[in-house]
């Protein structure tokens, strides 16, 4: 592939985007009579990134100033979501980006696809977008039936229930809400708590709130609220100034690349990772500190991607199971296909299903999935207000009909492989500036020789149209849309290797 | 009224209901062509409620059974919300309730208001609605306006700025977030963070991760997530068996109704519970329950709908002022318009506004407004991937245009009188069953003599066609719309009236 690097080069990639002239109203209008199968050419996208001004641009930098003074603004690019399509983010100054980054990895099938546009405008969805209920209370007639031809549709095997929830964030308190409540009635012997656990709760006393504790992992994140805080720790802007419960963590294995010529000390790592967790579980049992539950990532995804291997994860349900401990996956990044299969641990034959799987992004809804036996004994013990949102399930099943219909994931584990080979070929290429090219299906990344490259790299990518993620320090994390195909690839490629050259 | 009561007795109210033939997609049509006043006659609800059948009723059952296989169901009643219209709730078995409880206090303006179809159908809004972004780094063009527009234009007096997110409940976590960074920075006198809080911070401990707390109230509900839930007391079941911040509790006033012949025990009462909180902050001063925030709702409603009086909270607020402590009002269900202003602390006429005030329910988009003294200084210390949901903001822009354009609010406070006048009178009529009515615009409630007459209360009054909510132990708690109109107020006095009588 290098030799088409080379060639691509000298194309003039950065002329103006073919963004079709009529409006999306025009694509909207054409997609709501039609039911032509959604293929790449239906989208219509333009052929190539197209950068037409400085990075912000002027419209970029009078909206940051306006929003500055409402807010703390964080703003990377504002956008024109009329005009992005597919897997191209149209910025209000008029640039075209190829987006490999899809708002934090939540974009499962690019901008403006027709099919949820669709989903969008149809008469039939409107009460649901319009009447949000609290749907723990008052779903629906049709909620059951979305929760089953949706959510459950591609369930995790093993995981037979499933609760929406608003967010991620959201989700990973309420999974780990459910390890509590379940290692308590295990503790007690009984699913129903006494009349000491009933008055000391309510003062924040135990037994009733009881000094356990979540077992969570060095350099994971699993958001921001206090709980899901307490089990986050990539990075300190997340957590300075933020009381914390003061809860185990433990190491999560950092392996050498490329595996292959690094089997044995790969293999050490788990090794010493999962005799630290056994450790830990171990030595808390019968203190404040005791581990009800531990929470996992697959791949530690905004710490750093470090992929945990089939062994690793095995070794870590193969543990819970043995103390009695609740396994929680956190698949709110690894989700909704990007790894080339729904979910990450389809791939990593785990000897039992995880008790809980969190899922969010990409799935376009919060929630988690669960096994009957962690089920929450008693209604109300998990709930909130909206408990999630029924429009996000009208969407999300526009979306799995997309995936069934296109064969997506097919294309995600096709063009996944063609990805981790580019990569590699570029670390091949420029070993002392980058390394560790690594990825599963989508979910690709690669590490630079220093934090001060990477944001260099990922600041010259985006000068030249094209928008990808960081994450831990040194690391460009790659999140396309599940439509991302090889043209896409050598557009990236191209780009990518044209950077690291010239850093 | 009384004698209005009688009369009404009499009259077949438990007719069929009048739900017009044309289906939703009939009344979409009509008024996505047409600009006209979405009066109460132009909504063409049902002349009254009418129960056909059993309640739950088979439907409802088969469906309960359905959705129990999948999770622990807690539904009250499964809803068919194309049917439901206006204050009228109409389930799957052809039952039609009026509504006084609307999904937990989060309908705005009733179901299918024509000028919300509107918004869902306008092809302008398909983009926002198909392209959910992640708004703090990449949000569309027109979202510093639509900031501004809507939830700036109803900002309480003295908050100048606004974040959203997806839910209540996240919403006080980060506004939570938001007093603990403030009071660091005070702590340090700096808002640099030092190295020690950065490396201490990332494994749980002081001083990165401070040992703090925030000062909440006995009955107060925020929420239940791991930091709002340490800040709920309502009841256990949303409490038992989760870990807690072991943070200090103080009571909130319980007055003596009616409140103009007990003045001076509630005054006493405001004394005591305020000497109380000063106390509490005085003693833990200097220690690990050292005291950043109190979180406070201006009615506890979930608690029991305890009000607090003007007098208590302008004493918080100057308690607060004067131990440099954050004052957190927690609006998420008092706010939006039910108290027949904006929000709740509009009639309070506190010395200065409060530091930060949360919001969700009926704004539709969870969030909080901030003073720019308590902005987290930085970015990215409040955020996460969604920040909310643009599709919200605009459907919440066409609430905010009915209440300005329908003088919905003048509503709200003119009947609000009127409900409170016939829940006096009721419990005038029946003072050994009920006592304590009160309310503020439509946030209204009566207590029952006992727990187990409310829920017969409640449960009979959903046979009779009237769905109300409960509270705390022996309340009712209504929350109607705020198109709930005079003789809605008739249909449910009358059935009130005819329900204690029958207890």
């Amino acid at each position: 592939m290098a030799l088409r690097f080379r060639s691509l080069l000298a194309a003039p990639l950065l002329r103006s985007p073919q963004i079709p002239s009529s409006s999306l109203r025009g694509r909207l209008q054409q997609f709501s009579t039609s039911h032509s199968c959604a293929s790449l050419a239906d989208l219509r996208e333009p052929a190539a990134p197209s950068v037409v001004t400085a990075i912000p641009g002027p419209t970029h930098k009078a909206l940051f100033d306006d929003l500055n003074q409402i807010q703390v603004a964080a703003v990377n690019l504002f956008a024109d979501y009329e005009k992005s399509i597919g897997n191209y983010l149209v910025d209000v100054d008029g640039n075209t980006f190829l987006d490999v980054f899809t708002q934090i990895s939540s974009i499962p099938i690019g901008y403006n696809h027709p099919d949820v546009l669709k989903a969008v405008a149809d008469p039939k969805n409107a009460a649901i977008f319009a009447n949000r209920p609290a749907l723990g209370m008052f779903p629906g007639g049709e909620w059951p039936h979305l929760l089953r031809s949706v959510l459950l549709s591609v369930a995790p095997r093993g995981l037979t229930e499933v609760t929406t929830m608003a967010c991620g964030t959201c989700s990973i308190e309420n999974a780990l809400k459910c390890a509590m409540i379940q290692y308590r009635n295990k503790q007690r012997g009984t699913t129903t708590p006494d009349p000491e656990d009933m008055k000391s709760c309510m003062v924040n006393e135990p037994p009733g709130s009881p000094q356990l504790s979540i077992l969570s992992f060095h350099g994971a994140f699993h958001g921001r609220t206090f709980g899901a805080l307490s089990c986050t720790h990539s990075k300190p802007i997340h957590k300075v100034d933020i009381p914390a419960f003061q809860w185990p963590i433990a190491n999560y294995p950092r392996y050498k690349y490329p595996l292959a010529s690094n089997q044995r000390d790969n293999a050490a790592e788990d090794e010493r990772c999962l005799a630290q967790i056994e450790d830990i579980l171990t030595s808390l049992k019968g203190t404040k500190k005791e581990v009800a539950g531990i929470l996992v990532e697959p791949i530690q995804s905004e710490g750093g991607d470090h992929h945990g291997s089939p062994k690793f994860l095995q070794g870590l349900r193969d543990i819970t199971t043995k103390h009695g401990v609740g396994l929680i996956v956190d698949e709110v990044q690894t989700g909704g296909g990007v790894t080339g299969t729904m979910w990450c641990i389809d791939q990593l034959n785990l000897s039992t299903p995880p008790d809980l799987l969190t899922f969010s992004k990409k799935m376009l809804t919060g929630g988690f999935y669960n096994t009957h036996a962690f089920r929450p004994n008693g209604t109300f013990r998990i709930f909130n207000t909206w408990m999630g949102d029924p429009g996000k399930l009208v969407l999300l099943r526009a979306v799995l009909d997309v995936i069934k219909r296109d064969n997506v994931l097919e294309n995600v584990r096709k063009v996944g492989k063609k990805f981790v080979s580019g990569l590699t070929e570029l670390e091949n290429h420029f070993p002392t500036k980058v390394n560790s090219a690594r990825g599963r299906g989508f979910l690709c990344a690669i590490n630079f020789s220093s934090a001060e490259l990477c944001c260099k790299a990922h600041a010259a990518l985006l000068k030249k149209g094209i928008h990808v993620g960081m994450c831990g320090e040194v690391t460009l994390r790659f999140r396309p849309t599940l439509i991302f195909d090889e043209h896409h690839l050598e557009i990236l490629l191209h780009h990518l290797h044209a950077t690291v050259s010239e850093l």
